[in-house]
């Protein structure tokens, strides 16, 4: 079954055109998800929700392994709780959504707001779960023998966010926080690194998205934190994508919450805690770091389907024989493994146009796309789609006619291979796109359109005005400082800024 | 390990004494759920999440087996939305919680609702999603060929009920909500009932939970559907409580949003739909229907952990060895299935008390308990405690010493006899609790602390004024009707209530 060349590609815009337009058609096309007619919130369609479930299921096993467990937690947050953490309350009054009455009334057939049923404490909706998770602790938390003490929970998270972006900032959106208590600094602080470092590896595993780890300036930590850090990726515009935070909170949430412990002497302790989350936002990073011009590229081990069956039926006598050979195929396929779980196979049979569902697989990215028509029956062949490999060098659809036994016998070595291509891919390209020998940024990222990536400096880590006057000079050119790698090498000059003695490196760059 | 007789049991009010107190006593004991601080919302702690995570694992599989695929759809609708649908408004404005303001301000150290942030549209949070999912479908449904349609999400739902009770009625709760649409009323139906008959086999399987499925009366419909079917279980005080709910919709909602599609002659048609869902008021159902007087009995298909292994240390020599033989048996049993799933094995480890452990996992419900101490060590044994079988006839806990390679070979087998027994059990109640020669409601409810379950009477099925009297002289009863079973024997007579011609049976209780 031969495919024509293609010169056109599935997108009507491609990154180098525009890449936000871009990344709104890549949802759009790929029915990742779509504007919901509720302001900021959008609906996330199956095959986006497929990924999210994907991504849930296999972080939940990490955070189990680690011997977590899940809870849920109230979506309402009183007013009070919020108050007694000042810092806390900064960082998040201006953007939360506030629950004020709980009834309406038909005036004329017209809905309004019952003024009878106004809340005596008006609630928030959570922008974030410390202050009523710490509330919880307190009554959990007595003695150092309930130290420590792990909480999770998948939730929907409300930020009335000003300008929203589909999946990257929304008004409502989803993740996982977990939340964690302990005896001391020292014990919290390993808690803090090791939700970072699975936040890492699951970033560089499932989601095949290179990250670079580290601590986050002063300027931007979690409100009420002692310190965070973060996981960030660099899209293919070389901005920065935050993909997940690990906060150290010190005794702040502590104190606010009254988490106290008898210690193995008698005497009350003030908790530390920790807490860390990362959200939807990931399927964001994983469009803008995985597709191309044909729309999203899915890593396999958090594709829904993996390996897409597409029968060339033709309303004739061959489409019984094509479909028998096409279902054989998905049982042999669903019966192997890959990333230590069975095969996701989808056998196509929808009532439209081959090429057209092709196509729409392409967009979505699904991994492995497999065409069989009547000749491949005769020859006992399939024609085979590797998503992340869509042309070849002559610029034609790379469509390959494969014994059918052998492509069985590879399949999911070859998910395997995508898997780590598109990894090795965005690696080359993160490594590629940090600069060290950069002396200018004005002139470095001068023109707003090109992939100019970021920035690793020295710098002495100043803190008050000094720090904030280097905040503001890198906003004059649309900069941030992402974070202090963990691995960066050791410091070996003066800051980048002050000409003081740098105390350790940090990375610059614009970002979503 | 010889454990005494206990002739208290493990909660200090029983079921007979008074039951709504046991039941907040189970689940305080069980850790199910506790008490938020905030106003009739719950916080539910991991022995209770993990049930709902079992849950939503195999209710799940049920929905995708059937083809249906998950989204996510906003938790805020803007009351437009609601305006359209006069009968949907009616039902559910009185319990909205209404979001009308996105930022807060500090005053004088005070929290706040910002007056100038006050939305221009009231949001609704969503006390069930028909209205925004409508929304969406109007715009994925064109022509013919994109029905059925298809979607369920596993979400958060809020409905501020005056009166609330763990589970059972919480202002937040979990669940799924399914919602299809259809070409028109024979296939709606035919899904109306799929969904009700996947919630009996759920119930009946794995809740363990014997229900009657049927068809709701005309006054307690869902706001806005033509007919709403529920599966009824009867909790031990012989209460009934609905424990999920389908719905076919007509083309009510297919109006309200314009749910429309081409035919194949070209004609727009109107979509019928359906929705259907059940939540977390079925872990509440599982409480009321297996507990008993020593706490939950977890059926085993929805256990978090289904055997759970309490070495007896003692801070000496013989604790290695102890925890050696446990770690062994723990794998031993992990390796089994049970259910056609891995047997869940939890060796609890924690440095409090053995014997306060064992009391923990009874409240618990862990559905086999197994106790490790030196001396079946040294024998090659096992004491175990099986959940439903908790005493012997004497009254002395049913701790039975076993040889270890005979529990092993047999713990599978003990786990699904588990099920069916506490299924058993419950179906003999339900058969039990259910009169049909009742002529005097009245004088049969009389006395409020008589366990008396439910009454199937023939019914002409009135509606309009007839309906309302016979609704208003069961309330004074504090009686409802529950629904008309679909397997009830045919008619014989005349309506319990008019004296006309009965056209279908129909059950009566009091419920939750």
């Amino acid at each position: 079954m031969g495919i024509g060349a293609r010169m056109k590609h599935a997108l009507s815009v491609t990154r180098a055109q525009n890449f936000a337009e871009w990344y709104q058609e890549v949802i759009a096309e790929a029915d990742l998800a779509e504007e919901s007619g509720v302001r900021g919130c959008m609906v996330i369609r199956p095959w986006g929700y497929g990924i999210w479930e994907r991504i849930q299921k296999l972080m939940d096993a990490r955070i189990k392994a680690a011997g977590i467990e899940n809870c849920y937690f109230p979506l309402f947050i009183p007013l009070s709780f919020f108050e007694k953490e000042a810092d806390h309350v900064e960082g998040f009054a201006k953007e939360m959504a506030v629950v004020t009455h709980h009834r309406l009334k038909a005036i004329d057939g017209k809905l309004v707001v019952d003024p009878d049923a106004k809340l005596e404490e008006p609630l928030v909706i959570r922008p974030t779960s410390e202050t009523v998770i710490g509330h919880a602790m307190s009554r959990w938390v007595q003695s150092w023998r309930d130290l420590p003490l792990y909480v999770n929970q998948w939730a929907n998270i409300v930020r009335w966010e000003m300008r929203t972006r589909m999946f990257l900032r929304t008004a409502e959106f989803l993740w996982q926080e977990g939340h964690t208590a302990h005896p001391d600094k020292a014990e919290a602080m390993t808690e803090t690194l090791r939700a970072l470092e699975m936040y890492r590896s699951f970033a560089e595993g499932p989601l095949a998205m290179p990250v670079v780890a580290g601590e986050k300036p002063e300027n931007e930590r979690f409100p009420g934190a002692d310190a965070t850090y973060s996981i960030e990726a660099m899209m293919q515009d070389g901005k920065a994508l935050q993909a997940g935070t690990s906060h150290y909170l010190g005794t702040t949430f502590a104190e606010a919450a009254n988490i106290r412990y008898q210690d193995k002497d008698g005497g009350l302790q003030l908790c530390h805690t920790t807490s860390w989350g990362t959200s939807t936002r990931m399927i964001g990073g994983v469009i803008m770091v995985h597709g191309d011009d044909d729309g999203l590229r899915c890593p396999p081990e958090i594709a829904p389907q993996q390996i897409v069956i597409v029968p060339m039926l033709r309303d004739n006598d061959e489409d019984a024989a094509v479909l028998d050979y096409a279902r054989t195929l998905a049982g042999d396929l669903r019966a192997l493994n890959a990333f230590g779980e069975p095969v996701r196979v989808l056998l196509d049979t929808k009532a439209i146009k081959a090429s057209n569902k092709r196509w729409a697989w392409i967009k979505k990215g699904a991994p492995l796309i497999v065409e069989v028509g009547p000749r491949d029956v005769a020859g006992g062949n399939v024609a085979v789609i590797r998503r992340d490999r869509l042309y070849t060098a002559e610029g034609k659809l790379a469509s390959a006619i494969t014994a059918r036994a052998d492509f069985v016998a590879s399949a999911a070595a070859t998910l395997e291979d995508i898997q780590s291509s598109l990894y090795a891919e965005a690696k080359a390209r993160l490594d590629a796109g940090i600069r060290r020998d950069v002396t200018d940024l004005a002139a470095h990222y001068a023109g707003d359109d090109k992939v100019v990536g970021w920035v690793e400096v020295q710098w002495a880590r100043p803190t008050g005005d000094a720090l904030e006057a280097i905040v503001q000079q890198l906003k004059a050119l649309k900069l941030t400082m992402r974070n202090a790698p963990l691995n960066a090498a050791p410091v070996d000059g003066p800051c980048f800024f002050t000409g003081e003695n740098a105390v350790e490196r940090i990375l610059i760059g614009r970002t979503y």
